[in-house]
C-alpha cells in the first residue's frame, strides 16, 4: 500500500509542508485537511483588502485545493475537520462539513498544522453578528459584507496588538470612526515604549479616538443579537461594527486528545526536525512553540513567516528528509498610515526575564540625508547585553526605509553581533537612502 | 612644547581624524591644511543639488574651518596646499595660496588624507571652460554658475561611473538634452549584467541619449576657449555643457615624495591602524589602498563612508589610540530617477579574479506582494563561491527598498555567510514590504 501523509491544517504551515513532502517523496500520497472553505491564503493581506488597499479578494486566494492538486500534488480536502487523532492505530476521524457525514481514513505519518484561534473576551454579547474577529480570510468577508450592506459609521475596536491597529487605520480607510480600546496604556504592549508612544501618535493622528487601560465587561445587544454598545470599566463606546483582536492562542485540542505533549505556552512541542513527542507526527506553524533564538527557550510566535518556514521543515521530515528548524526572532514589520514599525528579537522586558543585563539604546535619526527633501524620522531601539555589547532585540519606527533597517538588524541579531561589530559594517552610502551615519552604525556609540 | 599633529586634506577622512584626534588627546594641537576654500562638506550631495532636488547649497557645507575650531577644537587652515613632508625633521612646507606665501611649519604626527584627483583623459580641449569635473564643491559651483549664467541646452557626459550617470540625472531634470558617452556597452562597468541593463534601461527611460564603445579623441574648443563638440572614435556630439567623469586615482605625489610605500592601485598602504610605512604618519580616505574584507587583499575604494571611519581610526591612532580598521566591502547605492541600484562585496569578475570559483544566481522579485498596489520590480544578483556557497557579493537593483535589502546582504557578506545561512534569516514580513519569501531568503534556492 502506498504511503498515506496526512496534514490537518490549511492555512500557512499546512500547504506548505504538504508541498514539501510531495516534492520530496512523489509516490507518497499527501491528503490536507481543511476545516474551513479557503486553503492557502493571505491572510496577512485581509486588512490591506478590508481597508481598500487591495481591491480584488481573488488576489489573497490563489491556490484553490484544485491548483494544490494540479500544481503541488496535494489531495486538498476543504469543510473537513478532523475530530481525532488515533497516534496507534494510525487513524483520524474527519467530519466533512459540506455532506454532515464523518468518515475514519489512516495516515502512515502526519503533520499537525491546525494554527491558532482568536482570543476571546468571554464576555455578554460576544457573539452578536456585528462583534467580529479577524483570524481567516472567511471572518474578512463576513466584516467586508457588514460594511457593504449596513454602511457602520463607528467601529470599536478591542485590543491594540497587530491586527487591532491594522483594523483602525483600515477601518478609518473605509471612512468610520475608529474607537480603539486598550488594556494598557499604549498599543503594541510587547514594544519598547518610544515605539509605543510612535505608534500611538501614529493612530491619533489620523483620527483613531484611544481609550486607555480599560477592561471590557460586556456588549449591549438588541433583540436582533445586534450590538449596540461595549461596556468596559471606564464607561460606555457607542458602535455600529466591533472587532476583537486580542491575540491568538495554539489550536491544540485535537493534539491534546492524541496525547501530544503541549508546552508551557499552550502550543505543542516539537524538536528541531519539528516532530511532536509521539513518533511521526509532525507540527508546524501557530499551533506549535517556537525556540526563540536568542533565548534558546520555547516561546509563542504565531507568525505566517515561521510557520511556512516550519512547514517546509516538517514536509521535508515527514517524507523520510532531515531537515532542521533552528528558531527564530519574532520578526514583525508592520504599515500604520504613513509610518513603518519594526520589531525583532527581545524585548527588555524579555530580556530582563531571560536574566539578561540590558541596556536600551534610542537613536532617533532620519529616512535621508536630513535636508534632502522628503526626509522623515526613522528611529532605531536597540536592545543590548551590557556586559558583552551583544545585540538582543530591536524596534525601529518612522518614514521609508525603516523596516528594511530593522531587518538588517535582524540579521545582526541572529548572528550574535556586538553593537561594536555592528559599526563596523560597511553598510553603503547615498543622500536618498540614509544620513551618512546610518543609526545602525551610531547605536554602539551611546554611552 | 606641545605636541602637534598636522592633517592634509579637508573633505571627509580628514576632518574626522582631525576631530577624532583632538577627542582622544584635547592637549594637542591639532592643525588642519585644506588646499581647497571648503572643509568637510557632502561631496556625495552635489548632485542632488546641481539636479535642483536639493536647493542650499548652505546645507552641503555646515563647517566652517571656523566651526571646525570652536566646537571640534581643530585648526583649520583653507587655501593651504602642503607642498613638501620631511618625514626626518618632522616639517612640512605650506603654500598659502591666498597670501601667496610659503611658510615651513613642524608636525609631531601626521594624517594623509589628500583625497583623490578626477581621471583625465588627456586630450585636446579638456581645459575648455565648458568641460567640468565633478570632484569638489568648487567643481560643483563652476557647474552650477555656468548653468545659470550660459543657460546650456545639450550636455555630453563622458564616462557612465556613478558621478556620470547621478550627473545625467542632474542635467536631465534641470531640462538640459543629455548625451553620455561610455567606454563599454553598459554603464558601471563592474557590476553584473543585469544590473548594468537596468542601469542603462533607466537612462534610456528618462530620455538619456547613450553612445557605447567609444573612446574621446578630442574636444572642439573655439577662440574663446569653449568647447562645441567632443569627437569620439564613432563620430561627433556638439554640446554647450560637458562633464568628465571616468573616475578617480589616489592623491598621493605628496606622499610618494616623502618616501611614503604606496601600492599596486597607486594608493597609500597602511596597515590595520591606518599607520602608513613611516612611523608616526597615517593616511585615510581616498588617497589609501583598503582591505576587502572579502579577499583580505588590498584594493581601492573611493568611498565617503570608508574614508570618514578610516578618517576617526587614523585619528584615534595618531592620539595614542589603538583602533583597527578591519576592511571595507565598496558597499555602494544609487538613486536614479525612481529606481535603486546597489552593489557591495565581489563582483563576479573581481571573485573570478581571486580565484573563487563562482555562481551568479539571480531572484527577480518584487518590492511588496506583487498584488499590493504600487509594487514595483527588485532583484537581487547573488554572487557566491560554488563549493562553500559563501556569499562573496551582491548587486540589486528595483524599487523603493532595494538599497536597504542590499544593505542586510552586506552585513551577510561581513559575517561570510553561505547563502543557506542567510535562508534561514528570520526577516519580517508584512505585505507593503516585500513578499513573504523576501528574495534575500530565496537566493538559496537557485540551482
Amino acid at each position: 500500500m502506498k504511503n498515506r501523509i496526512v496534514v490537518i491544517g490549511g492555512l500557512a504551515a499546512g500547504p506548505s509542508a504538504a508541498a514539501k513532502a510531495k516534492r520530496v517523496d512523489p509516490d507518497t500520497e499527501v491528503v490536507l485537511y481543511e476545516q474551513g472553505e479557503h486553503v492557502s491564503y493571505g491572510i496577512c493581506e485581509i486588512p490591506f483588502w478590508l481597508g481598500g488597499i487591495i481591491t480584488d479578494p481573488d488576489l489573497l486566494n490563489p491556490f484553490s485545493p484544485e491548483r494544490l492538486g494540479r500544481e503541488k500534488g496535494v489531495k486538498a480536502l476543504t469543510s473537513h475537520l478532523v475530530e481525532y487523532i488515533d497516534p496507534v492505530q494510525r487513524k483520524i476521524i474527519v467530519r466533512d462539513l459540506w455532506r454532515e457525514r464523518v468518515v475514519e481514513s489512516t495516515f502512515h505519518k502526519l503533520v499537525m498544522a491546525a494554527g491558532s484561534l482568536s482570543r476571546r473576551l468571554n464576555v455578554h454579547g460576544e457573539n452578536a453578528r456585528n462583534v467580529f474577529f479577524l483570524k481567516s480570510l472567511a471572518n474578512g468577508y463576513a466584516i467586508k459584507n457588514w460594511l457593504k450592506q449596513e454602511h457602520p459609521q463607528r467601529a470599536v475596536i478591542v485590543g491594540g496588538g497587530y491586527v487591532g491597529v491594522e483594523m483602525a487605520e483600515a477601518l478609518r480607510r473605509q471612512g468610520l470612526h475608529v474607537q480603539l480600546i486598550l488594556h494598557h496604556s499604549f498599543p503594541l504592549n510587547r514594544l519598547e515604549e518610544p515605539t509605543r508612544h510612535a505608534v500611538r501618535q501614529t493612530l491619533q493622528n489620523a483620527g483613531v479616538e484611544i481609550f486607555e487601560n480599560q477592561i471590557v465587561e460586556r456588549f449591549e445587544v438588541d433583540s436582533a443579537n445586534r450590538a449596540a454598545a461595549v461596556v468596559t470599566t471606564a464607561g460606555r463606546l457607542n458602535g455600529d461594527l466591533f472587532v476583537v483582536a486580542i491575540g491568538v492562542q495554539p489550536n491544540t485540542e485535537l493534539a491534546r486528545n492524541a496525547g501530544i505533549r503541549l508546552g508551557s505556552f499552550g502550543g505543542i512541542v516539537t524538536d528541531e526536525r519539528q516532530c511532536t513527542s509521539l513518533d511521526g507526527i509532525y507540527a508546524a506553524g501557530d499551533c506549535c512553540e517556537t525556540k526563540n533564538l536568542v533565548t534558546n527557550r520555547h516561546s509563542y510566535m504565531p507568525l505566517a513567516t515561521v510557520a511556512a518556514r516550519q512547514g517546509r521543515i516538517a514536509g521535508e521530515n515527514v517524507a523520510g528528509g532531515s531537515a532542521l528548524f533552528k528558531g527564530a526572532l519574532g520578526s514583525t514589520s508592520l504599515k500604520l498610515f504613513d509610518k513603518e514599525f519594526f520589531h525583532a528579537g527581545l524585548t527588555s522586558q524579555q530580556a530582563r526575564e531571560a536574566g539578561f543585563d540590558c541596556r536600551v539604546d534610542v537613536v532617533a535619526s532620519t529616512t535621508k540625508v536630513g535636508f534632502y527633501p522628503g526626509s522623515e524620522s526613522s528611529t532605531v531601539v536597540g536592545i543590548s547585553e551590557r556586559k558583552t555589547r551583544r545585540l538582543l532585540g530591536v524596534d525601529a519606527f518612522g518614514g521609508v526605509g525603516t523596516v528594511h533597517r530593522g531587518n538588517t538588524m535582524t540579521l545582526a541579531i541572529q548572528q550574535r553581533m556586538t553593537l561594536d561589530d555592528i559599526a563596523r559594517t560597511d553598510l553603503a552610502y547615498s543622500p536618498p537612502f540614509s544620513p551618512l551615519w546610518d543609526p545602525i552604525l551610531t547605536l554602539s556609540t551611546r554611552r
